[in-house]
């Protein structure tokens, strides 16, 4: 019976070539959490429903996954990582470490109407310190944002950093009301995106002259920054993180419901998009589990949008193929004579395929090397079997030789 | 608001711990597959529920988790890893290499009633090779098992095979009904588990007299290998996989329905609670939504049987904390110099916590760095500061030496 094929709107499958850069990039993000001593934590994709609803406001519980199970039970499919890491922190509050430094990378769902760049499944990467209030965990987050992203290969990232407190002077120093705070901050937030005019220009249509607008604006770019903020880039400094890697930007806000100090994104040259990174600490949310508050900072990376810009700036290493070698067959005959080969050459680290075929024209072997983008092919007929060489094709260089193969295996060890 | 956490029954949390060993696990494996030149591949946690529906039999149909979406669309979460790679196999025909090598390591969610060693989301793994049906592939999936359980550390694994084809053999040989022969197989499978005596006294009970039992007992245990496992056979020896690690098994059966060949179990001397994987040639499931047969051989690795089998059998590294160590804050001012000191190793390639505090007890980091399984943690007080030397602590050998930075990278560095 021949059935529809499909996957469901807002769902990827990840073939081969992707799949490749997506682990490439969780290695190395991975690679960096670890290096400051961020450990794993999984949480499971379904919880209770209570757990998760209401927390993500009315439009969180309306984008949820939500369904009765078998048992009759609510549950709910994983939205976000930071309200799972809520529960575990009050469900384990006696085993786990203070701080517990911990990274999370796990797939989460949300049925948002799918368009450009917006999934409803996505995959969530997140570090968090939790239970310190120190502005040198505020640093670090920072610092190993910053690492990330230069392990990653972005030469040009810049992370911009705020404190939030700095909004509440607004309302002492240009007598604006509570009332209009968000407003003003949430405008104040697009000066990257709309320009000082532009930001005048919508204070306007909320009531307030072009001259007070203009001085709502010096106001705010001139605050110096913060204790905390001080404290931070004198951190930075002293962990050797380089000061045009970071900058302090007084018009920053990234929302206001959730983070309760510093705040910051992270931003590519080059890649106009959108952050490919953000954070910052919030001292109330971690606590809602256990009664109690906990503080907390972190970061969260957008994976796809790294994927991206990584792409859009050829960040990806040319031979991210599995195999750099396939054995060709030439005959039945000659079959173990490239199994062996095979063997030879994985026994000393290189990732190798054998064609898994006793012979098949030498055409056909070379279209999957190319397809799989496996950069060599080797080659064992009569004549090489009979001498104890192989011939090895550079598919790239589009060369080849006959030799040994032990300098087979040097060539290509000394290719990286 | 105090409220209830909990997980579901059947879900869990992987604190750190065992996060790192299921990660230890995962990367050994992605290793070796890929050093066949096996592909990741993945597929969305949700499908439509008609593309799972109806594939794994009754029991699959009512484990399954199913509902519908906030579209009113009916849809199931990933039941296993076959299906969709069948999906994918119909969907990308034209832009996947033949063959199609790839592994795949995602949860999977069945609602199975929670009991010791079953859950309701758990990790499947699985290699898989579309697209030949050629014994190498039956011999590339069977070498790459052996290996992968060898990377893991098992000395004692040992991978039992045989062909489906035997069994039909059965028939004329022993003059048993087609009827009766899957009732026989099923029986035959439990050799291992019931011995000699509990399969003639189970074959008793389907009708067959002593005598007969035992005749087609030592009929099946005296039948030679088939020509395809001859083949197979050979090429594992070519392929220089020992032949201690491999025997073939006649008796093995691993259910009927599914597999068209070879079929084979990998166990573990010492490990009892079951086969930690198994897998064999299945020619008729790939093609189920193209309308056309696709052979294909895999193998499916029990993660959680592998975590628990390497656990009992001590194979995990002692030193998997992310960190190798921690350097303490002795007091504000000198905060700034055990920053610079982290930054120095991390920069070295050591893993390395700074303590997240200006200050704070030495006992009570000493407490974090041993709850973590940091082995070492560094101290700079005034004196050490004064001099520009450490103090490296060597947790487990309970000992301390003041040192140079350098020599302490030397140091970590030589203990691996």
């Amino acid at each position: 019976m021949k059935q529809n094929v499909q996957t469901l709107k807002g769902f990827r499958d990840f073939l081969p070539g992707e799949a490749r850069r997506r682990q490439y990039v969780q290695n190395l993000l991975k690679k960096v959490f670890e290096s400051y001593g961020f450990e794993p934590l999984e949480t499971p994709a379904l919880e209770y429903e209570e757990i998760l609803l209401g927390k993500y406001g009315d439009e969180g519980d309306k984008l949820m996954y939500r369904f009765e199970d078998n048992g009759g039970r609510r549950v709910a499919l994983r939205y976000d990582q930071t309200v799972p890491l809520a529960r575990v922190a009050a469900q384990y509050q006696s085993q786990l470490p203070i701080p517990f430094k911990r990274y999370q990378i796990q797939p989460v769902w949300r049925a948002e109407n799918p368009q450009k760049g917006r999934f409803r499944e996505f995959l969530q990467c997140d570090i968090d310190i939790v239970g310190s209030s120190s502005p040198l965990s505020d640093a670090e987050i920072i610092a190993c944002t910053i690492q990330s992203l230069e392990k990653l290969g972005f030469k040009d990232a810049k992370v911009l950093i705020n404190d939030r407190a700095l909004f509440s002077q607004l309302i002492t120093r240009t007598a604006i009301s509570e009332k209009e705070l968000p407003g003003v901050i949430r405008i104040l937030d697009k000066l990257k995106k709309i320009g000082r005019e532009g930001v005048v220009d919508e204070l306007g249509k909320m009531g307030f002259g072009s001259e007070r607008a203009t001085y709502i604006l010096q106001t705010v770019e001139s605050y110096p920054p913060t204790l905390v903020l001080q404290t931070i880039f004198a951190s930075l400094e002293k962990m050797g993180i380089p000061k045009e890697k970071y900058e302090f930007s007084p018009t920053l806000a990234r929302g206001l419901d959730y983070y309760t100090g510093i705040i910051f994104e992270a931003e590519i040259a080059g890649y106009t998009a959108g952050s490919v990174a953000g954070g910052g600490r919030y001292d109330n949310l971690i606590g809602i589990f256990g009664g109690q508050s906990i503080p907390a900072v972190g970061v969260a990376f957008g994976f796809d949008r790294i994927i991206e810009a990584m792409s859009q700036l050829d960040l990806f290493p040319k031979d991210l193929a599995t195999a750099k070698v396939l054995v060709t067959v030439f005959s039945p005959e000659l079959a173990e004579k490239s199994l062996e080969a095979g063997s030879r050459l994985r026994s000393n680290n290189i990732n190798t395929e054998v064609w898994l075929d006793s012979g098949g024209k030498l055409d056909k072997q070379l279209k999957y090397a190319d397809q799989k983008g496996i950069p060599y092919v080797l080659i064992i007929g009569p004549e090489e079997a009979e001498k104890d060489t192989v011939t090895l094709k550079d598919l790239q260089a589009k060369s080849q030789e006959t030799l040994k193969l032990e300098e087979v295996i040097a060539t290509i060890k000394g290719d990286g």
